[in-house]
């Protein structure tokens, strides 16, 4: 099959793959119908993350083609929709709702799933279906689903957005859009992004944004405090993974307040007694997806919300090379990917 | 009056103060009753913060001897206890729980309680009276109350510790023994101290520990997991404030679970990376003890807790310096102070 390999920094390459094939019989083949780029494949395309000729994507739906003996959830030419972490979703800490964290988890990531098939480890706990085969124009907004719609919905959650809750969020990319959407969803009424893309800044506002500063560090966080009493926001999502990001966010909410964190730490050192005299509550990390699945697949499905906007540049997975460059110079937000 | 001044690192005396006086309309000057001693107090008496000439005390319990033109809550000759922060205990910030990030918030340790006399600011948001004057076996409770019980109880709040939850409690101070207490108030049934001292370790079980881990660091962290499924405690409680104590915290937690911390932070700094992979929930910070105050107070008064156990050594204001040299010895757990 062909796939998308990094061979190092800056060189994304489309190339034969060997086919997959089940290993364990909770195993599933699936044929991938749509990929995507994440902004944390940017990591090694920049040369922050090491990289060396590894398979790319994490992001995935498409139609089961092949199961193990033991899957019973999902079945051959169903649609579905997995998450990046392949989770038995039946341990304690899947049942927490932390299943990103299951105990047998196993990152997608390390297999590629920018590739015409993927092999998805633990399908029954892993991979939901869809109702029936999607319509065309739904596809954009499930594979959404599959990782940054998921993702920014953890944030909103994690922050705690919801009524009578003033909302910020620190990044304008994928993430970072779809969670003033969720934010929106869960009733937040006053939601500013801090972006400084005009494109990115109309988007959020079509997915409910009310407010956008354009400046950060410091200068940000002086805005968002004007907006907010003086006290700064009851909710911030973080979605980039910087130490000024982080930063930003945590001295844009007010004592007491949440911050959701989403973006893949690098290089940061949270400053202990900054923190303490924050009083912020913080959580975050690699988020939960699969908790979230089956209510965003059906707000999708029902057409309540449409993630999928955030695709604005869709590619033949042979162009693969073209879709992390052109995101990479933030000419696109999120590039999809047609095997 | 008489009051304990610090002059530098392990160089504490008492000696004559100016009388405290009513500046603001909304202060109280109050006879001390009793104070203490604090962990945060070890801080500069062990040279890691700076102290020059500093007035020492933000724990205590006394009678209100006069009050400003706008006190309306309480009254001359009320018992009181206060916290170590004033606060308004309106805005919305106190309205919220944080009434130690009150927006008026003032700090009493740098008014210095450790004396005769101190003057309160804020008296009306501050102070809580007693239904009457305590039986003198009451007061070290009461005291408690001020600061160790307040601030081990937000920590306990912050973890989350309740019903069907394991706790664990890093650090055997007061705080830490207090948040034992608290833990257990909550609800929580199994709740593990790291602890290396046998008197703390019989105080501890006493306040409801069922579990002493005496091994730290990584070592500690493979013992609470052994005794947690493998995944780590639901709530973790870190009480001492070093990079060690709260990597140990944040390694003890399982995923998706509660870290509540509240030692004063040390020159830690959190590494982004490891954070976020523990998804871990955190909060801490100056424990807004005056929101938890009416319902300590009525547990001391009740008699159904006797948090004032910590004080395993009374002496009187005069005898301060011995005070400090106990503690940092650990030759005493908490050194309560008669004026």
């Amino acid at each position: 099959m062909r796939g998308v390999v990094m061979h190092a920094p800056g060189d994304v390459r489309v190339e034969d793959r060997e086919d997959p094939r089940i290993i364990e019989p909770t195993d599933a083949i699936i044929r991938v119908e749509a990929a995507c780029v994440c902004g944390s494949d940017l990591w090694p395309y920049r040369g922050a993350d090491k990289v060396h000729d590894r398979p790319m994507g994490h992001e995935y739906v498409g139609v089961v083609e092949e199961t193990g003996d033991q899957v019973r959830n999902v079945g051959i030419g169903d649609f579905v929709v997995g998450s990046f972490f392949a989770s038995d979703n039946t341990c304690e800490i899947c049942r927490a709702g932390y299943q990103s964290r299951c105990v047998h988890a196993e990152p997608v990531g390390a297999i590629g799933t920018q590739a015409q098939y993927a092999r998805i480890p633990l399908a029954d706990g892993t991979l939901v279906a869809t109702p029936a085969m999607p319509d065309a124009d739904l596809v954009p907004g499930l594979l959404a689903a599959s990782d940054v719609l998921g993702t920014g919905w953890f944030g909103a959650v994690a922050a705690e957005a919801g009524p009578g809750r003033t909302v910020a969020v620190v990044g304008d990319g994928a993430v970072g859009l779809l969670a003033v959407l969720a934010a929106r969803r869960l009733g937040a009424e006053r939601i500013t992004i801090f972006s400084r893309h005009a494109d990115r800044q109309k988007l959020a506002r079509e997915f409910g944004a009310t407010d956008v500063i354009t400046a950060r560090g410091d200068e940000g966080v002086a805005e968002i405090k004007e907006l907010t009493g003086g006290l700064g926001a009851h909710s911030v999502i973080e979605a980039v993974g910087t130490q000024e990001s982080m930063m930003q966010a945590i001295r844009s909410t007010r004592p007491g307040g949440h911050v959701g964190y989403l973006g893949v730490s690098h290089d940061v050192r949270l400053p202990g007694d900054e923190l303490f005299f924050s009083a912020v509550h913080l959580h975050g990390g690699p988020a939960p997806v699969r908790r979230f699945l089956p209510d965003l697949i059906d707000l999708v499905w029902t057409r309540q919300i449409d993630p999928g906007k955030v695709f604005d540049l869709t590619l033949p997975l042979e162009e693969a090379a073209e879709a992390y460059k052109a995101m990479d110079e933030r000419r696109a937000i999120k590039p999809l990917l047609h095997p």
